[in-house]
């Protein structure tokens, strides 16, 4: 067996960990037993589910100090951040048992049987039903919110689904942690064994995607690794649905008034939220957008400030730290952009200090429009909107997209939005695309290569990736789920065309 | 030029048509001409593409009988069965209509800025928003319903997006004179050109599937050519979802006690559903399970007296004519079965009268479980709901599933639903799978290899697969679609967490 070791980002020190490779045959184990516990999760009611996230999130909670402290020595991430990002992973729990208990995520409608133009017409019922097992990916960048204890993992349970979980090789003693913390609650209120599980190793990951009882994938992660997950998914003799998020450069743009008008809360801004969580956050704005001339150079002076007294921040591992510098040195030589700050590579472990770069926004092509995971952003120099326009057919298309701009400018700001709304899954005014909230209207997704899905990853409509429908015609009452059966429902339903809300 | 021929499949007589098939030039001019309609169309308000889509319900009616006599020639389908197949697409038109007016299917979002237990959070409003140009696929067996005027075309329509339509080579002259009807009833109305599309000849689709400017494809047909469809969008450079329906057997069970209190009404209603329409459904009945014993034989001998005295029945084309004795002849040699009706082969054209194959349950393998087109089916003699449910086994998943029982086998019925639940996407009770209900609740599709996504292609909920969420995240009221504007609105949303309903 082969035992894993995990690293220490801030010193670059590698620990050998208790944990081994899960091998094939343990894939094959753990998948069993989510098909089994699927069978039992079937029969259990939106309340039961509702109780078992609340238990998780209370779980994961009185785990707290253990977890924070082992992401902490694993990601270099800030104890600030990391009790952040727990916080919000068992409010994620929570708010997923909200919406259980709302049940409007059913999509449930009934057509009574009628004449209608075409003649009698039958019964029909329909809703959303679970898929079976998923499997879900950790990235490294959230260990808990993206992670073991993530969205994913909480939308697929939401939904009624077992769960798998690959462990981030980056986490992985805080992956372990958090399935122990997990399964511990879960034990405790008393779900069916195999309803939780976890496999580790890059292998047991692509075997855990290929087996035949894993029912959709949730992925977190790069594009590259994206595409060789779906490249199994293609070779399975059943194809199955796989959710990636997968690349994001999330213009930013100051239009000439707001340059003006709040160049130093721009530029706080701005850095803050390219430098946040050391810029490894999927929404991080890779490029922004400011105008030539004085205001424009007072907000780039401000960053370039900020950039050059900046302390080291760490990053997640040797892979990030490395690709860093390679696409920073790619975006000069082959982007055409220009080096306003160079970063710092410190003495010890993944360490760095921001990267600004600056480039004409004529100039802008693909070359430039390569995300660099880290705290480095592209400033591009523009001179009216039709420049922001054009180079943004050069920017892959992202998450999210943020406008700065000001009353008077109305019209420039409808401009900006027809603009950018083909091209992402978000648009933020006034503010920062980083911190995503969980919230029922959230959407983090966007069209491809950010994702490959028409779902978000994060907010309640999430749970949407992991149901599918079922329509029962004529069925007697018996054999309907409690939702479907006529009378008074503690959910909405559309009944005859017309939507009606809970009625108990 | 290549001049395109259409068949009559009730001599097999070819006649050359006026139409040709459209070239990679004239594929990109009508692909570009779709995404410069979608920049307006994106502008129009729901009430607009309402009355739009009630235009074309009237125009197709008002070319019925042109419509139906070239279909007529074309696909051999009786003048009963056309007219009624027409008045579905018109209705089906409509009832999109009353859904677009409705705007439930917008899941439209608001979560207020405020305090919550991760801080302060912004404001957030979500719904879901067109795609851009979809390319929609006509299926040979309904030359309206699923083609140039079918769900595909109504639903990606109704969400916003121009159609570009690959007309079936089946039914050449029918795809052209109704996409003129279309076109006729939307220039009246007003429609910016190129929101109605059409293209002609097996390259051009393919041209079209690949084209940069096609956000999704609508396809009902074979397994084997969705694959290929599926291989072209792998290589495109942006991938895009497809949408395929793509096969089913639609298994059928009667228990014990249906087999002898329903014995002529069964075999009347199941004959009916295998036969109807040359048996060219997608869900027809390919298997059904009978009892064996005293009941069973007496309805294997109904279904065998009336296919045995049956008339001669018209296939779709040469193909399905073809394969049609191809795969009966392997269900027999290579899956087993016994023939208990030889189909007699008319003297012209792709006529056939029925087959009737039998089996034990217990030698039931994957080979006796392939799709027959046409008016087949193999009768699945069982003892015992264990065979049942082990046969199951090596049936792929399907579209539906039926169930017959009696009051008095409650607990049978209900093993049967939890059995069949799991590998489709719709059951009927007491029913036939056949004649599928356009409704709000209704599901056409199923796992894998039924079809390829979570949706459905028939009913209301179809609309879902044209669609894409976006947020706006502290937007100021002025780049904010009507429908998430704060005040009262015509459809229902859900705000703060708690649905609402239209308030105006």
């Amino acid at each position: 067996m082969t035992t894993l070791s995990t690293v220490d980002p801030r010193t670059g020190a590698s620990t050998p960990t208790r944990i081994t490779a899960t091998d094939d045959a343990g894939v094959a184990a753990i998948t069993a037993a989510a098909a089994e516990a699927f069978a039992d999760l079937r029969t259990r009611p939106r309340s039961w589910r509702a109780g078992l996230l609340r238990a998780l999130a209370d779980g994961l909670e009185a785990d707290r100090v253990v977890l924070v402290g082992a992401a902490m020595s694993e990601t270099g991430l800030s104890e600030a951040r990391l009790n952040g990002e727990l916080s919000r992973s068992a409010f994620q729990f929570r708010l997923f048992a909200d919406a259980v208990e709302d049940g409007g995520y059913l999509e449930a409608v009934i057509d009574h049987a009628g004449d209608t133009p075409l003649g009698p017409a039958p019964d029909v019922r329909r809703m959303l039903v679970p898929m079976g097992p998923v499997a879900v990916f950790g990235a490294s960048n959230f260990p808990f919110a993206f992670s073991v204890v993530g969205g994913d993992t909480a939308s697929a349970l939401a939904a009624g689904n077992p769960v798998v979980i690959k462990a981030h090789g980056s986490h992985l003693v805080t992956s372990q942690r958090s399935f122990d913390a997990l399964e511990r609650a879960a034990a405790a209120y008393g779900v069916p064994a195999g309803t939780l599980g976890i496999v580790y190793g890059q292998q047991a990951g692509a075997t855990l995607v290929a087996d035949p009882r894993i029912a959709a994938v949730g992925f977190t992660g790069s594009l590259s690794t994206g595409r060789i997950l779906q490249g199994i998914i293609d070779e399975r003799e059943t194809p199955i649905p796989f959710y990636g998020e997968l690349s994001s450069l999330n213009p930013l743009i100051v239009s000439p008034g707001a340059a003006v008008q709040r160049t130093a809360a721009i530029g706080e801004g701005l850095y803050g939220s390219v430098t946040g969580s050391a810029g490894q956050l999927c929404t991080k704005p890779g490029i922004a957008f400011v105008p030539q001339g004085a205001a424009g150079d007072a907000l780039v002076a401000d960053i370039v400030d900020r950039a050059e007294s900046a302390a080291e921040q760490t990053l997640l591992n040797a892979r990030i730290h490395g690709a860093f510098d390679e696409i920073r040195t790619r975006l000069i030589a082959e982007g055409g952009a220009r080096s306003l700050v160079e970063p710092r590579v410190g003495a010890e472990g993944f360490s760095v200090t921001p990267a600004v770069l600056e480039i004409d926004a004529a100039d802008v092509t693909a070359a430039v429009a390569e995300e660099a995971f880290g705290p480095l952003v592209v400033l591009i120099r523009y001179d009216g909107i039709g420049e922001v326009r054009e180079a943004l057919g050069a920017v892959p298309r992202s998450l999210t997209a943020t406008i700065h701009s000001e009353t008077g400018e109305g019209e420039l700001r409808r401009a900006l939005t027809e603009a950018v709304g083909e091209l992402v899954g978000r648009i933020v005014y006034d503010g920062y695309p980083t911190g995503v909230r969980v919230s029922w209207a959230m959407n983090h997704g966007g069209p491809w290569p950010a994702t490959n899905t028409q779902h978000t990853s994060v907010g309640v409509t999430a749970i949407r990736r992991f149901l599918r429908p079922l329509a029962w015609q004529d069925a007697p009452s018996d054999v309907l789920p409690d939702e479907l059966r006529d009378g008074p429902v503690d959910i909405p339903r559309r009944v005859d065309g017309a939507l009606e809300l809970a009625s108990r």
